[in-house]
């Protein structure tokens, strides 16, 4: 079986393997105190145009979002987002654990605008009994978001204008942001997008990872007494090197762009191959997770070979499904999807 | 100036004010383990026609509701309610703060549906993915709900038989419970409230006590340990038989029904000359609380003699405001607003 | 049964009940925005002689601690208090179940010292692995301690210096302060006190009120968003007047220091007389509760007459027991008592 | 210069990278379903004698413990434990920031005993304000303890004995578990350690894997809902295989139990080495880490080819220092050790 199901179900590019295993010949300072991690952050810092900035190293996505936000708010602040941000679905109520209540917004495609961020703000600032509500502080968006779809420039200037007449920190989930900054419809470098955020965090573990998250503090202020909040969260790896070398190889030679390169490429083709059959998407994505619309008949025929992840059940026969490319999917799984697409 | 602003902004009926300055005479055990605290408990079981029933006094109803929410739960379990629900928009984050999430769904007349209640416990019960969502464990719904509506018999008998399909519990918030039994469309008793639910408390702060709700556990298992989360959670009052005798007043020659009772009939006195006056209700009331449109002519005509409160501009020149009767509003009040209004 | 057992179990000073009495005339605003509010915080500020402190009430002493070390504190640091601290030991983990870890210091009769606390504060300092430790951030302090004792003017003194030296903020817990203040070996005024400490409660409960603690902030800048804190908490009343009253009345012509002045006077006559019986106490106390060490006939003979607190059994015989004045102790209840234990 | 001073500072043991190199040829079921995780949890059923046992991966022993913790405890009980544990001191307040209160009580070589557990819940059980109190749920060891110290069988049965006459859980801090079980004076086997605790964890981070714990759950209805913990507190592996397959492989041919019977064996040469030359330890230790009493001379000459562990300094010259073996230390740097020892 050929899995185009999710990016995450190889174990990590074959130059990080590398890496790692040339790392381990030699012994390391413990705790992210290591020289790797100071190059995995200088690489990043490099990369994204911030010599200022701070960089710290957490396990998974759910884990950088609510140690960061554990760390930003104080417990009568609130998060606005999506209704459909991963935070809000997806991470069993881990923020909420931590003692803050996420404001989710209709979203449409996986957004939110500014002009509602505005609003849900403004209905605090104009609020008289502001004691009885929380206080909006901070919008997690995701780029790319939870349906492969991009905040454009744009779009997230004036987010970030908003952010700073109603003193919102503005963060990034970028579990996938190699996809995302690879999209054709993303008009931002990993400088632009650095210099409109407060904190996001650069996904590795479906990007090429075996696992980890960089967080990037673009204003390094909001950085202090983060390695507390790390070890209180449970995110901080005895090992820390392995973060840090995993990394300073992603940002080596621009992998970890060419990763998101290559597989918005065979996305894009696959996407294509669906549309020439007039399978439609289910929401446009330019990015490396294609949502697209099968009946049950396409969905037998391409499940003998192929295993996609089930979304839901739209009725009348009709499917939604995810066919995901990573930094793992051959070009001959891809040609050969190509082809069995060709022959639904 | 009279107040019609709401039902909290007098001390306490004169019979509660009776009752303190005659228990003032005499020394009481601790913490809620005197001989008041039991009579109150023994009366509201009798009132409600439960005598397995477990009676909690707690300071307020934001205490009472995170109280109880923190009890119940398990940290990965969350709450159903409507989206306008007082815990979810008016008590500052406090059961997220507790590590509660709340799952707010869109209401109607400020109250959710069985078949939407359902739905929402269906997508747990469906899913393969189970450990990265909450799951839903209690209903929090308000008799009255929030804008003065009743959920009736027949609505809440369907919503019993969701939450033990699903396993829910179901929790009702009685802040004003006594308008909303005493409501004309309100087809049940306290008893047969009691027999429906798991937990709900009856408010005292809003329908004659100084201060107060009965936390009412009609399944006693459900209270096991109870005390110690009372006091972890700042609500064991030292002196805890003012509360217990304020009940037991309350619950004393029905007391608490005839306030109701007479704060109801206000209102319906009150609503009945707006819509003589073509002055239409924001949303229709059968309790305490009023909502009616008014435009600014009209407010300020009003606003002359009357405190009222004021709830949001509905555009062009309209707003929505709030008229409260309560165990307060004497009678010459209420003749001297019906009169106001008349001459509107 | 004449009670001795403890300073709560009247329902309140006859000048609170009048006031709450007259109080109830009228109507209030909600929620502590009303004048009673404002009058209590200006007598208080004028009797600490503080002008710019921030004055808030909250319904008890375990929710004004868990409400201000909240407020105070961030996730990663910790209190630093005697292992008899109340906090520490009687109020069912609140400070733990809002997050914060609690370092107990051993005590001596109720007290700690400012070298233990400069040792613990170094302990931090020093570490090279800050992260991985908490950071003490407050210190708690009793005043009187949970045994009656008190802090000398120069001990507060140079447990402030170390709290300047180490950035701790200072706390006392003045559930009996009126008591306190009172105290023959207490050589500190309430605006002596004020100058000394961040932030501190006068406790009302205790000390001739129904119910409620007044908490001061000396640094206005530190009760920022503390109103949030309250309500997130529970700790905010409906009818918030009735606290503004009760601390109105308890700061007019000196009624505060008053009460304690009788009761601390009462208390040593009690001492006195177990002493002139050869009966010692179990820690030498100045303040309104007396432990003594009585054998079981003694036990037997006041128990007739008297309610006392049990403390603990001491072996061979002989137990602790709390003998508590206040307020509402008469002048002929101890005129008894002496000569009950005179007859001993 | 030659590495002493912990047990994490290489990669991962041979037989791990070998494992995960192979691993990274196929596609995984991602979160931990997949047939590593289950073969890695049936290999340590087996190796523990208990076939019903539950067996869940962590990231780190941090993450386990507070993971464990809350998903055993509710919030009005606390955890009993030695004052050095690493819960109460290393971890940053992760088990309060839960919301839990920990006892700590006075260790004796890094142990506490039977009988000051029972005294600790005895106080409980005999309190008659049990509500003001946290309750004692659980007693967290650890095996070996933070100075390398040992529980007997007759020690840990005698915990036992104690935890079911109190209703208190026995949870074991296995992080060096390897290195224990291999100690002279451990006389217990794993099954016999299993048979008499009701949750440990199996530490990989310091025995030989790259990283991750396997929590054991010798109950297994103790593990209902863990997946949902284990989610909302970060500790969910996208990539679960990795952990899988690294237990799977410490598990095969008995390599954990080699890896402690190699490092105990080298640690003890250099116990022997120190002793020789009359260098006491701080503790006696029969396990990985010796903790050495150096005079700064000793220091300086063994720094010059060796890092190890600074701990504290004892005054009069003399130092606490710990040396550290582990899966990773070579014999011929043992050799050069004992040689360098022999000549100071």
């Amino acid at each position: 079986m050929i899995h185009f199901n999710n990016d995450y179900n190889r174990t990590a590019h074959p130059a990080i393997m590398q890496a790692l295993a040339e790392g381990a010949a030699e012994s390391h300072v413990g705790y992210g105190l290591d020289g790797w991690c100071e190059k995995g952050a200088a690489l990043i810092r490099e990369a994204i145009g911030r010599p200022e900035a701070e960089v710290h190293y957490l396990l998974g996505g759910t884990q950088a979002n609510y140690t960061v936000i554990s760390a930003l708010l104080r417990p009568f602040q609130s998060v606005i987002c999506a209704d459909s941000g991963h935070i809000n679905v997806h991470e069993t109520g881990a923020v909420e654990h931590c003692g803050f209540k996420i404001q989710g917004l209709p979203m449409t495609d996986g957004k939110i605008t500014a002009e509602q961020i505005a609003a849900e703000a403004e209905l605090y600032r104009s609020s008289e009994i502001k004691e009885h509500i929380t206080q909006p502080r901070l919008v997690y968006l995701s780029l790319p978001t939870e349906f492969g779809t991009i905040y454009t420039k744009a779009e997230l200037t004036a987010i970030r204008r908003v952010c700073d007449e109603y003193g919102l920190l503005l963060y990034v989930d970028g579990a996938r942001l190699a996809y995302g900054i690879a999209a054709a419809d993303c008009d931002m470098t990993l400088p632009e997008l650095a210099s409109l955020v407060d904190v996001f965090y650069i996904g590795g573990t479906k990007c090429g990872a075996m696992f980890g998250e960089a967080v990037v503090f673009c204003r390094a202020e909001l950085a202090e007494n983060f390695r507390s909040y790390i070890k209180q969260n449970g995110g901080m790896l005895a090992k820390g090197w392995l973060l840090g070398l995993q990394f300073a190889t992603l940002f080596t030679d621009e992998l970890y762009l060419n990763i998101g390169r290559r597989a918005v490429e065979q996305a894009m083709q696959i996407r294509e191959a669906f549309a020439a059959k007039g399978i439609m998407p289910y929401i446009e994505s330019s990015t490396n997770q294609q949502f697209v619309v099968l009946d049950e008949a396409q969905m037998a025929q391409l499940g003998e070979k192929y295993i996609y992840e089930y979304e839901k059940n739209l009725g009348g026969g009709r499917h939604c499904v995810r066919f995901c490319t990573s930094w793992s999917t051959q070009p001959e799984e891809v040609a050969e999807l190509l082809a069995d697409i060709a022959a639904l």
